[in-house]
Formats: C-alpha cells, structure tokens, sequence
C-alpha cells in the first residue's frame, strides 16, 4: 500500500481535524492513521495524518498548494510536512570506535526492520570500516583534531549534501557538533546517550552509575541540541543491576539498551512519528 | 471542565472521521481527545472521540438523534455509546477473601484517582465487611453454595440494579458467575487473573508457576466471558523472580501486580477507553 | 523455624567463610542461607549468614563472646551484629500530608507481609491520624517549625527512644532531619524519593520530570545521609509515560512506584539483608 | 585472575560449606564467590564455589581425588563439577533461517562479552553460510529429512565429537531433536522459544500472541528436554504491546527479547551458575 503523510503543528484552535479529514474524504483518501495531540501548556496541536493513495483524487504535484490552502479560509497559518512512503529517507550513520549500535542499524536494515536509505557511514576513525564493506555501504573516514574542526565539519557537511542526505543518526559518535552543523540538520540529528538521562550526562556514564550506586541503568536516544545531553528525548529503556555488577558489567548491558533506545528512535523517525514541542518529543 | 464522549464502532469506510469531526466543528465543539483504530482483520473502525462542552451548541438532550443521523446518509449503520463527564460511572465490587484488591480500589477511589461512584461491595464471605465499613460502602454479604448458587446470582443480579449499577469488578472474587449474569453485564464485568494469561489459567496459579519454573510472574485484568480465563485482556504486568522465590513470595509479590492490573483496567473503564474486537480489546 | 542471622563486615582475607561455618558445624548449626560479597575497590568482605537455632549448640548468651572470639586468631577485627528471628524490629514511621505510603506500609504490616513491630507513627501534621487510629497504630503529632525545629526534633527523638525504636521509615516525610538527628540513627533511616536518582533531586521531581520530557518515570529508596537525596540507594522502579501524561497523572502512576520501592527496602532492612559499602547498598 | 570453578549437588545435610570452605583455606585457596541453595521440597543442596588459584596448594591434577575424598567421612555421595577458567567451553551453534540470534551470539562473541569457544556452527539451510565465513566460522550444512532424519542426527553428533564441543545452543533452530540426541547431551543443549512459556508453546508463538490479544509478549531460553518447550527455563525477558501491533510487529519487536534472553542463558551457562533442580534452574 502506497500511503502519504501529513504532519501538521500549528496554534490549537477549532476545525483543524475537520479540515484535513474533510479534505480527504472528499478526494477519496481513506484514512490509514490519525493520531493529534494538543499541548495545552504550549497551545500547539499537533496531527499525524496517513491515507492510502490508491483512488485518491488529488495528485502528488498538486498536493502541497492544496494542504497550504486547507489553512487559508480560517486564517490561521500551518506549519506542515507532506511525505510519501515510497519516498524513503535517507539516513547517514556517524560512528567512532565502538561497532554496536552501527552493527545493530545495519543487521536491522538488512533484514527489512528499517525502511530507509543508508547511502553513507562517515567516522573519526577506520575501525568500523571493515563493517561498512561488509553490508555494502560506502565508509567515510574524516579525522576529527581540535585545530582543525571546522574544516573537518566541512567535510561533513558536504558527504551530507552529495549524499543527499535527510537524517543523521550518532551511532556512539564522540564527537561535539558545532552549533553551525546543528543549525544545517536542526531536529534532524539523533543521539544515543548511555543513561537514563538527565541522570549521569557527560562521558563516563556507567562508571558514574557505578560510583552513585544506582540499582538500574539505562539509555536515551534524542535530538541533538547546542544543549548537550539536554534535547528533546526520544526513548529510553532501563536494566535492573546489583551490587555485584562492575563497570565493565554495565557496559556490556548497556550496550543492549542502547542499541534497542537508537533503533526504536530512527523506526519512529522514518515513520515520521516524532514531533518537538519546546525541549520535548511529541510521538504520534 | 465538562466533556463529552461519543465512542464508535463500526465497519470500516472512508468518511467516518469526516463526518463525525466536522459535526462537532459545524456546532463549536473543541477537540479534547481522538483515538482511532481500524482492525485490519476483523475489517472494524473504532473511534473514541471527546469534546468540549463549553459552547457547543447542540443540547445534551438533541445529541443521540443527531449522532444517530450522523450515520444516516452514508447507508452505513454505527454501534455508538455516548458518555458525559459529569456523569459518574457506578461500580460494584464483588470480593471473597482477599483484601488487597478492594483495599487498593477504595483507597484510590478515596484520593481521586478513580473517577467513580463506588455504592457497593457484594461478597460471598463477611471478612471484608469492616473494610467496607471503614470507607462508608455499602457491603452485601451474600453467601454463595451450590445449591442455592442460581438464588444467590439472583439476589445479587437485583442488588445490582437496586444500586444502578454500570460495572462490576471480580476484585478476587471465587466464584464463577452464570452465562445468565454474565449475559447480563456483557462487557461490563472486568477480572483480575493471577497469572500473565494464557500461561497458568485456572485456580493456584502462582503454585503452577513454581512448579513449572519460570523466571517471571504476571497478572492480568481481562473482560469476563463464559469461558473461563479466556475474555479479552486489558491490562498486564510482570515481575522477575528467582529460584529463591517460595509459593508464598510470589503470592505476597503477585499482589502488587493483581492491584495495579485491576486498577489500571478500571480507569479504562471509567474513562470510556476499551472497545472490543472479537476477543481482544482496542484501547483508545 | 527459629533463625539467627550474623552480619559480618571487615577487610578482606583468607579464612572468612571457613571461620564462621565451621563454627556454626561443630555447634551443629544447620546453614539456611549463606551469601556474601567482596567489594573489590574498597577492599571490604561482606556476609549474611543465617542458621536454624534448632539443635544448635551455642545458646544465645554466649553467642556474643564466641562471635568475637572468632576474628581473634586470625588478628583481624570484624564488625559484626546479630538478630533473632523471634525478635522482632520496631519500626517508626514519618508522615507528611500525603497518606499513600503510610497505609501501603500498615496493609503489608497488617497481612503479615513485614515481619516488624510498628509502635508509633510520627507527623508534622494531623491528617494521617484517623489512619493511624485505625490500624491501632500510636500516633504522635509533632509540629515543626523554623524556629522550633530543634525542639521539634528533640521531641521526635524522645518518643523513638521511649518506644524503643530500631530504624526509621520516612514514608513521604516532607521535612529535612538535622545532621545530629541523622548521627543518632546511622544507617537506619530509610527515605523514599520521588525519582530515580540521581535525576530530579529535591522538591517536585515530577514537575521536573514533566519539564524534562522524560519517557520514563521512577521511585527511589535510599538510607538518609547528611547529603540530601544522595544516601545509599536500596531500591529503583521505574514506569513508561508518553507526552500525553500530564503532571498529575505522573504523580498517580508514581505513587504506585513509592509504595513499592519503599515497602521492598523495609522488608530487605527487617530481613538484615542490607550492607553499605561507601555510599552503596550491598544485597545479600 | 585464574580461577577454579567447584559445583556441588547433594542431599542437603550439616556441614557441606563448612567441608568445602575449609579445604580452600588450608590450602590458601583465596575465596572470589560462593553462592548455595537450598532446594527445601526436593531436599537438595546447590553450591557454587569459585576461588584464586594463585598461591593454592592443590594441583589441578590432584584436585578431583581431594574433592572427592572431601565427601567422603561424611558418608554422603556428591555430585561435583570442575572447572578452569582458562579451559574455555566450546559451544556449537545450531541455526535454521532465520539470522538474528546466530548474527547476536557471534557479534557478543567477537566483541569478547562471550568467553568461550565457537569451533562450528550447523544449519539444515544454507542461507546463514556468509554469516559463518564472515567470523571466520565452520558452516556444516546437514540437512534433515523426515525419512534420513536419523543419519542426518548421526553426522551432526558426529561434528559435535570431532569439534569437541561441550554444549550446544539452538539459535531459531526449526528440527525437533530426537530422545538419543538429547541424551547425548543431557543438560547440554539450549534452545530459545519465542514466547514466554508456558503460554503459547509449540509453531507460530506470535501468531498465537496476536490471536489472543494479550498485551506483553515475551521470550525463552530453557533446556532442551524430551519433551517439547517444558525444559527448566534459564531466562525470561518481556515487552508491552498493544492492540496496533500487527504480528509482523510481534515478530520483529520479539526478535530483541529472543537475543537477548538467549545471550544471557549462554552467557550464565559459560559462567558455570546453571544448576537443575527437578524441572526448574537454579541460578548461583
């Protein structure tokens, strides 16, 4: 089935949900989803929107200046996205050293988990390489050196432009991103940290578990802001630990939680699920 | 602030959504909540939608016929209940011996968190009486014995409507009820079941559990139906345990599980949540 | 079956468990349940060790000396106490306003499920007392004020020594206990906070975790120290939310969490299974 | 560190840890864990005993004579196992189609979270062949029909002798073992099923998950006995659904719950800490 999606937020107010439904239903469009969400604090709505195609009356051209339209006669103003799930997202994976999640994201694409594009891998360092070659995907080395960042971030951004690129996902990247890459893919980056944040941000997470004596650990996938370890969380999952657990203990089963919280993250995204509203993720 | 709930179910169409959204947007309702679901399958739309009843425009008095027309043009026919805020739904609880499960219902009932009335408890034993005492309800004790089994039903079927009852609640209640009662309250009664069904139907469920070794026990909130152990599940949770876990610490651990199942599943309840669908339920 | 249980904490060596269970062979002590546990860092041995007082050879007046004179050959010194399964723990328990934990804490007592003595309820406030008195719990109101706090606490400890108290159980105690207060009871006040620590420290951790946009939602025991909310930790849960819970529904769906973690560390505390080691609990 | 590993079976009886914990120490064995269980309805006694060998006295050749002379004044008959850390286990994998929990195992393995041997692994399908040669692996491909079944079993127990292997992991294995294949390898052969047993037991767990509407689903990893999906389980693990989860969603969501459950039983098996006590383990 051949489904199109439409995600609007804009200021609650009445007839938003009429509008659309009513939209579709004239054009033949059968509903395949509907979910909205209104923020009561903020005053912002949000719907997620997918119908069938088949039979729909209205073309792909003319979609986009007839949802601009939708908004027009009550005269309030609509920020939308319109997707197409044949269209699929393309996703570059950042990595460093540690292959986990980047084996996971790969071993799920492979087997049809994540319907989405992975043209590129772009990595700090030529360790994960070999995995790349593995899986087919083309392998970008781009050290990263204090001195000469900015240039690195270029680099970057170009690979991200060649490869026509809609998404990044940081794979365990231990790389800071400059407010000015940020600003290029704002909502648009997402992260893996390995707690249960906002407890234990920074590096060394399970080794601050360890220290305070927490009886779970966890880990959190999110959007990346200039705010580190602070942006809008995706997901989070939990393991119960004892006393008996060493670092390198929670390591080795943090590394399950935080494949499962990255990948659950990047499902949602190409599923267009994921919504922001202030410095929190609204999921439809 | 004061509500409407109109739920739907009804064959799958194009249209439904429409129609129904922009009758509330032709007569000034604001959407609070819209939950949709469309079983595949079983090729069934359910809709729970919910309203502002501040300036709407149709009274609560003209609302059935004009939802009733609401269908009409279409030639489709809908199976819809309506429900307003301010109309407390009436529960009865029926308990044997064990206390947790009532004790926990009233004590929520008591702080707000369930938004219901409670006007009686029926038991088949007198031991909760002071409890019941203790929370101002009233407390029928009607002895239940195989002979007298069918009287027994009746003169709990009249308390029931003697109290204008909505739904019942097995708050580990021993006694398998009649398909007579339960034709009565379908879809009205919910259970709790000691076990994460389908795993240990049946009595001693904690004690088949430790029998058979699993490292995890559960609980379940389901609809009752004439077969046994077998209505559609609302609600379930689960507990790690141990090979150091006796009988008795999963009963005593159980019980945490069995409370917040039933509790969980009576909110549901009362908020016009659970639609059914062959023989599972639909959560909106 | 009547038990004793030794508790041992020293320096790691050689010669530990051979010590103490040969005692308990040649004294015809039959072993119920032996665990123990090396905190490699600190270097620190810890053991429970319980044993069936039937036929055991060694009565309980000399067990003392014969316990001390255990570490003697071997030139180590051990910190070491010793319970009877016969006598029990007298618990006190702390209250606020909010009633949750404190009837959670008198079911389980109740149901047989906390093996202690509960002789006196404390609080800086009068609305838990119709509770108390219906559990035929002693209930002493002890205001607290800025300016007489002092003479507030010197009151509270009065009445702990009075009734004979062993340990101290905050159960949503909503004010803070001077250093001197804390030094008399040492490890033996357990608080639960309303959070998985380390996040949300302090006053309305579930406004906080609203802020945050957490998807999950925790609970945390934890002995009391000098450090606010950064005592040992005894016990963590957690529960998923989604953006649709508000404040409110954080703080229902949270109590259940406090009563549990709560009621699992008084229950690890009157089974003497809980050490520290640095600021970290120790399970055995 | 290198360790020696003692397990001990036996009828429960006075004096076991003492007997145990003394040979250690007069032979300056350095005590690194122990752990024991009593099983109080089947009158059996479990211990796990893992010490230093740096500075012990026994040799590994004369250890088995002195341990099982240890038994000996007593008059009791044990039933002990032996083993070295640096003598690595040797585990055959045997896998069908499906790829995810053979891809999990040799990933955990490679990244050295798994501490043993992986000499073969043995399909009845070709398709998993890559993933051998990829970690450098030996692929037996032996299949298995209805009529050859026999010699198909035959020729694996075979491999199984020549590559010496000491246990055996089904990873989505799709063939029935038969009775002498499993008596081969008594306690021995570890499977996953994709449901938490004892509920939905036998093909298409998930389609039987979906079709009864419950809201967790879960995973397995047991013992293989005689009889199908009823062997003692080592791991549970579970995850909340709901009534949008198609069975393709089941299947995929299942997929983390059937690694992970299986790594861990691996994982607790290489460790040594697998006791059966009748049908059910016993974790030390």
């Amino acid at each position: 089935m051949k489904t199109a999606t439409l995600n609007i937020t804009c200021r609650d107010q009445k007839g938003l949900v009429a509008g659309a439904t009513n939209f579709l239903y004239k054009n033949q469009g059968n509903i395949v989803a509907l979910d909205q969400f209104v923020d009561e604090a903020a005053r912002l709505f949000f719907m997620r929107l997918e119908w069938d195609l088949k039979g729909f009356k209205v073309s792909r051209e003319k979609l986009p200046a007839a949802i601009e339209k939708l908004g027009r006669p009550k005269g309030y103003s609509h920020k939308w996205d319109l997707y197409f799930s044949d269209v699929r997202q393309r996703m570059a994976i950042f990595v460093s050293k540690q292959p986990h999640c980047l084996y996971d994201l790969l071993l799920r694409h492979q087997s049809g988990e994540l319907d989405c594009d992975i043209p590129i891998i772009i990595s700090n360092h030529t360790d994960c390489e070999p995995i790349a070659r593995a899986f087919g995907v083309e392998y970008e080395y781009v050290p990263v050196e204090k001195a000469t960042k900015a240039r690195s971030e270029a680099r970057e951004l170009k690979l991200l432009e060649e490869y026509d690129i809609d998404f990044v996902v940081l794979a365990r990247y231990m790389q800071i991103l400059s407010p000015r890459f940020l600003a290029r893919y704002r909502n648009r980056i997402i992260n893996v940290h390995h707690s249960f944040l906002p407890a234990f941000m920074g590096a060394k997470a399970y080794n601050q578990a360890h220290e305070r004596g927490v009886k779970i650990i966890g880990a959190t996938s999110h959007f990346v802001t200039e705010d580190l370890d602070h942006g809008p969380i995706i997901r989070q999952a939990v393991a119960n630990i004892s006393h008996r657990d060493t670092v390198s203990d929670l390591i080795t089963r943090g590394k399950d939680l935080e494949r499962v919280v990255l990948a659950e993250a990047v499902r949602l995204y190409i599923e267009h699920r994921l919504f922001i509203s202030k410095n929190r993720t609204v999921i439809l």
